[in-house]
């Protein structure tokens, strides 16, 4: 072919490969070498997902599937009201519009909010696909750092306010959190209440694990302050309540109609979400409520576990994260991406090996996390049992091969 | 409430309300108020979705509705590429990203060629839903006219060539074309082949409408074209094609390597397409094709008649389009807008009226389209016949009332 001149945006060129599927192609290799490969990296729960959804859409007898509004289907808004509703939030039909998934609604939340350059504080370690949904907004982020000797608990007003300049929009935060565990507790939300209103940012709170919740403390939502409904958007999906991550459908509720006026403008561009999902979700959230009580105590039962296997192992950090499914665990390497490749490519026992998920891309600061990845614990208790002595015998061999005793 | 220092986005603020469901509220009134309303306004064809789709949905027995691939299934994916074999293009499945739904290829497609300031080349009157899906990157549409007293024919290299500047990163063509219903001819195709080469511009051809081609030239690939393969991006939807707008299942397809990596980023940024959605789309295809050539007829009647009713009342003008379902009608008023506001609230007859789509939004040039309509004719005759006898006594009565005559 002759040597083209085009080049593409700067923004899709500046997007770094997702570090939960950076090392999908290593993965593969030692599968097609014979080996099996123990998931620690990925949020992709192996809870069965409630027969109400695949049922529900299994009577549609519509002869034609047509447009939904862009707002979502009524059945779906009303689904997703009157569960917040039992949460004591108060949002009605109006203030609810269905999205694509949660990175949707993100995506929307985010592009309403800023144009290019603006910022978006979020604290770190974080979900990395932030930097990708901010990117696409020209957006950028800041992070404020979290450390694990405190749990991830979040620094002092001076700390955060320090961080908030005349580009920052929004706070996001998410809760329970995706990939420290951490749940904010009273002085962490009103915290972020007071810089909000202080600052006149929008906050941003991204709960799609709200349920996963083990520690007493339980969950509060911003909504307990009156003073700061103007400025808040609630990002929420069915993936992780309903181990439904292939469904696809979310929301972005907020009591400031301007707001969704706006994010309403997005949802007419891309026409609707799809409709038999919304169709699904609106019967899924009639399940039974013992199914996610259910399923609390699987994620509660596997976080005891993953957690003492991984002390157990010499040279590990970690504490007792307080929700979701995942925590941060240091290592006793100096790169945790050269480990995991690694382990992949190079170590087994008995023909089984484990993929991780280096942290350092959760960090915005340059040379944060370098020996810390993200365990998802989100699998049964006998592979998580592997996946530990795996990685214990791993750590001893990859110490021993690369002269770090 | 306190008054917020809050501001939503520049670029969000730009986005007007789509032309298309503008008119909603005054639908909705009209309805409410006893009206029946006849929709001229909407793409949304009543041909029946092929059973194909719910059936194969109704057959899953997944446990877990988990996340699939980013890039899609495996059998979505080889069902698009084999459908395109049928059409001699030659795409394998590395070449092929499902998307949800065609709006999420165009914008994949767009935010990956261009950054703030860049400009998409288009043929004016285009589908004004690319205002905003351009408007989410910061790009710029640039409009090229095409007179309806040419049939929207393309104008010369000449000037189409003066519009191109050294911000312009591609040529956006629908093809069939959505509003005006005209299909590019091979002397055309050459001409858009000539000029991205030349300029070193992608070519981003929106096929959703391949099929409905009813005049003898029939649908040319740009893929014919070997020279321009690394310029060229395909943009594709099930929703027309299967009448399943509410499906939201499409693709990207190039041929250019780095450009699909580049676009796969996007695709991880939102984890994956709906997974029922894609299963149901994969079996879609498999439909027997007297399905689609059924289809063709339908709206081959239909555009015939539609056309011999609008041209029947008087000062109405349009030409016969050859493909899509659609297509521009001058009316003889001065406000299409005005108009459609008050066929809505101010007229019926025996309880029926019509929902018009005006034309002014699908030009970017002011001044342009402001007496024309776009007349989308996916509905059953006898409605079609009804409308028109409603358009053309609204009219008689809205230019008494107006002075006009």
């Amino acid at each position: 072919m002759s040597t083209k001149h085009y080049e593409f945006s700067k923004r899709v060129k500046g997007i770094n490969a997702s570090p939960i599927r950076k090392f999908a192609s290593h993965s593969e290799k030692a599968k097609k070498e014979g080996k099996t490969v123990i998931p620690l990296n990925i949020g992709q729960p192996d809870v069965v997902t409630p027969k109400e959804y695949l049922s529900a859409i299994a009577a549609i007898d519509s002869s034609v599937i047509a447009y939904t509004s862009s707002n979502g289907i009524n059945e779906a808004i009303d689904a997703f009201r009157d569960y917040f509703k039992t949460l004591g939030m108060p949002f009605e039909s109006e203030d609810i519009l269905i999205t694509t998934g949660g990175s949707e609604a993100l995506t929307f939340a985010i592009s309403t909010l800023c144009d290019d350059g603006d910022e978006i504080l979020v604290f770190e370690p974080y979900y990395a696909n932030y930097n990708t949904l901010a990117k696409i907004s020209g957006a950028k982020i800041v992070a404020v750092t979290t450390v694990p000797e405190n749990n991830f608990a979040l620094p002092s007003y001076e700390v955060i306010k320090e961080k908030i300049t005349d580009r920052t929009k929004a706070i996001l935060v998410t809760n329970p959190n995706n990939p420290t565990g951490s749940v904010l507790d009273r002085s962490e939300i009103e915290l972020i209440v007071k810089l909000a209103l202080e600052n006149d940012l929008f906050i941003i709170a991204d709960e799609v694990y709200r349920e996963f919740i083990y520690a007493d403390k339980g969950y509060i939502s911003f909504t307990e302050y009156p003073e700061c409904l103007e400025n808040l958007v609630v990002v929420d999906s069915v993936s992780k309540r309903f181990s439904g991550c292939g469904i696809r459908i979310g929301c972005v509720a907020s009591k400031n109609d301007e707001f969704i006026a706006e994010v309403l403008k997005l949802c007419q561009s891309r026409l609707c979400a799809p409709y038999v999902e919304q169709i699904g979700t609106a019967a899924m959230f009639k399940v039974d409520h013992s199914y996610i009580d259910e399923a609390i105590k699987s994620y509660r039962d596997r976080r005891d576990l993953c957690i003492k296997l991984m002390q157990n192992i010499e040279g590990t950090v970690c504490q007792i994260p307080d929700g979701a499914f995942y925590f941060i665990l240091g290592l006793p390497v100096e790169d945790a991406e050269d480990f995991t490749g690694w382990m992949l490519g190079e170590f087994d026992v008995d023909g089984e090996t484990i993929m991780l998920c280096p942290a350092k891309d959760f960090y915005a600061t340059p040379g944060k996390g370098l020996n810390e990845v993200r365990i998802s614990y989100c699998i049964a208790e006998d592979r998580l049992i592997k996946a530990a002595n795996i990685l214990e015998k791993g750590l001893k061999e990859y110490r021993k091969v690369k002269g770090l005793e």
